[in-house]
């Protein structure tokens, strides 16, 4: 069995530093790089893409709302329209990085409250496979499996990669507990690795409101923001290999 | 003998119109489109190449400062590194709506303040032309021709198009006269279409402090944010095809 | 009787202009300056505050959403300490010009989105007029009556100035109809003169859903961004004075 | 004898975080906060006012270029119209929060290049004076002695405050030496005390190029980004104590 452990990456900004790119890179398949939008600069993007390129990673872009102040993590009413103009123009901003290093554009993946809009509304969900599709039709979009966003990227004819959240808690209903719920964000990385290898493995993982939910991960994402997101993707990663499973991008 | 006929286009921004392209493109063989840094947004960027392509226009990437305020019109010291990472950044952008539209991206030109930061400076002008080169060594980049600019292009082995400005007044040494002396900015079309025909036909223009001024362009630009800018491209197409010069893209 | 006509301004960007302030501020007794985030920039706002000194006009800070490209019009889920500090920044900016030219800040109010959240959530509202009351208890905030935003002011201790709007239509329950309904906007200048008059003098105005919504509106907004806004302030300011109210400032 | 000790601070933005106000404030007896164009924002405002009451230091803005991926340290060509509208916009929005918390606006220093640009350029230094002067004629403007940038504060009226910086190499000509330069930065907390001594006590430094810089400062600056900031913050106010110097706002 195989299985790609993401991580979205490239989200510093100017004179400022956000996560741990450095140390996490090694242990990751692939990585989402943040456009420029929510996080990122030009600078950041080159110096991101040649981090992933020397740890051999799949680089994709990872494009959010033109929202940096709040880091894209708040909703914003944008007209379809606009979600496929701004998610157009940001893919083909990091893919000229990936050209000029000889890599090509791995996949797309929506970030925060982009990807939590585009998982709700179908309008957003077209909207961003149209603009993946524009782009490129053979590239891969990473969806929230059973989600408008899942049904957009298949509509659209995309490949859509299911993606699961070994440190973040979902309801029954497969949707991501709202980070102020109690066991929304799992902090303990041997935790983190038990529920990794639960979704992965055996197809289900507890909810927080009670139950199971049932999944078929092709990626796991773990978040670079944390303080201690390196020691989780390390749990992650030795968990899933003592299982068997080989890490390899999608 | 045949001449290409650009202007800057695409420099609207949000709710804010600027320019006259849709007077404008059935007049050019081909337009310089705003990135996004110094003005442009996805969404203006999306219609101006739908509205280039209906006029068969050929579409250019034209990068800038990221100084929206500014309009990309203020020197801004940039480091070398900057400087490439914000040009690969927009040609990358714009090159993305492009590809939607199944149109190449036909050549690239600097804004503003950075196009006179690389006429003066080679160093800018390497990085510039570092930035096309590797997002595509076919590329042709856009020179003040005899500057820096030209230099650095022909030393990364890219195609250096030479450029002119018919509604500019030009000092002995061949730069733009400063906008605010006498004679740099040239309002009368009669007498832009004037100076256009002795730029292509005659390869020589009066210098605003005396002499002449030698020039074999390839391109001819006019100015699509003036308030004449149709009379000035008008009149400048109707003189150049009179004389039988026939205007195609470079 | 007295009435004020306010109208939004200082609405263009850098080289982007908007509106039509030059002709429509001799017509009005107010004006709500755009502060920067949404438009408006420090040199529109230092020409903008001369332009009112000039006309004797009343002149309020006009804060909104931190979103330039969408114009401030685009719904943003934006925490309440977000709202409050935005607001806060915002008036002490404009005030600073006031200050600069010897004049009062007049007076608060949102706009577009923020404006329309607040008429709705409120949280939202309370942290406008939170910020409104730190800066200056004695600043009155426009308001939708009947609204959260209403209800936020006047609890916050402020001053609670009622606006209506002759150019849009209203439904039944005293809210702004959307834009893209029927009858949502007034483009007419006797039409929208009409319900002027009877917004102020008879107290109520036919609603777009059928039935009457009454209101008593102490100042009435006209919009300065419409083609014919100058003719619609016309014609509201002539119709209500040909009715005797007499125009000034709240 | 008496001194300030300022250090520039409220540096982060967003999620992402910049410096060490909450270990540094302790040992500071003013603070610059940057206003929201070249670092923070509202929010970050807002808490480093009320970090700084609690910790009573003396609260100044920090005003800065409107380029805030390269954090206003690239030289900009701003005309001085334009730098005389962000600086009063700058000081205004910062002086909101101070009104909101009960705090007066101390005094007013400019930031990285915009601070070097007007201790080179008179027409910039009066741009920054004029502003301040149409502010409160009272605030103090903080300089560089023997530059334009105190001459424009002079020639306005303000009270100049002589800044010096025991971290920084300077010239023989009174100018800090350019970042790249041999001994620019002092990186050694005992030896940046022993700079602050003479520059206090003793009125002059050795300067990078031979020869001693003749001061007399009224405030000494520490940089809030440097990785050792505290350490040589605390090692400066201790060597000034050790000789008798109390450190009190100026």
């Amino acid at each position: 069995m195989t299985l790609d452990l993401n991580a979205d990456a490239g989200e510093s900004y100017g004179v400022w530093s956000l996560g741990h790119d450095a140390a996490l890179f090694g242990l990751l398949t692939s990585v989402n790089l943040a456009c420029g939008f929510h996080a990122g600069d030009p600078l950041t993007i080159e110096r991101s893409v040649k981090l992933a390129h020397r740890h051999g990673l799949a680089v994709g872009a990872h494009p959010g709302f033109p929202d940096r102040v709040g880091f894209g993590r708040r909703d914003l009413a944008a007209a379809p329209e606009e979600v496929y103009a701004d998610v157009l123009y940001q893919i083909g901003a990091v893919s000229a990085f990936l050209r000029a290093a000889g890599l090509p554009l791995h996949h797309v993946k929506a970030h925060g409250a982009l990807y939590n809009r585009a998982a709700r509304d179908l309008e957003t969900a077209r909207a961003i496979a149209q603009a993946v599709r524009d782009f490129d039709l053979a590239l891969p979009l990473v969806v929230l499996p059973g989600t408008p966003l899942e049904a957009g990227a298949l509509e659209a004819g995309l490949r859509a990669v299911a993606e699961a959240f070994p440190e973040r808690g979902y309801t029954r209903d497969g949707r991501l507990a709202a980070r102020g719920q109690p066991g929304a964000v799992v902090h303990d990385p041997h935790e983190a690795a038990r529920r990794a290898v639960a979704m992965a493995l055996h197809g289900r993982v507890e909810a927080v409101d009670g139950g199971w939910v049932e999944m078929r991960p092709q990626t796991l994402c773990v978040h670079g923001d944390n303080p201690n997101a390196v020691q989780i993707a390390r749990a992650v990663r030795e968990a899933l290999e003592a299982e068997g499973v080989r890490l390899v991008a999608f």
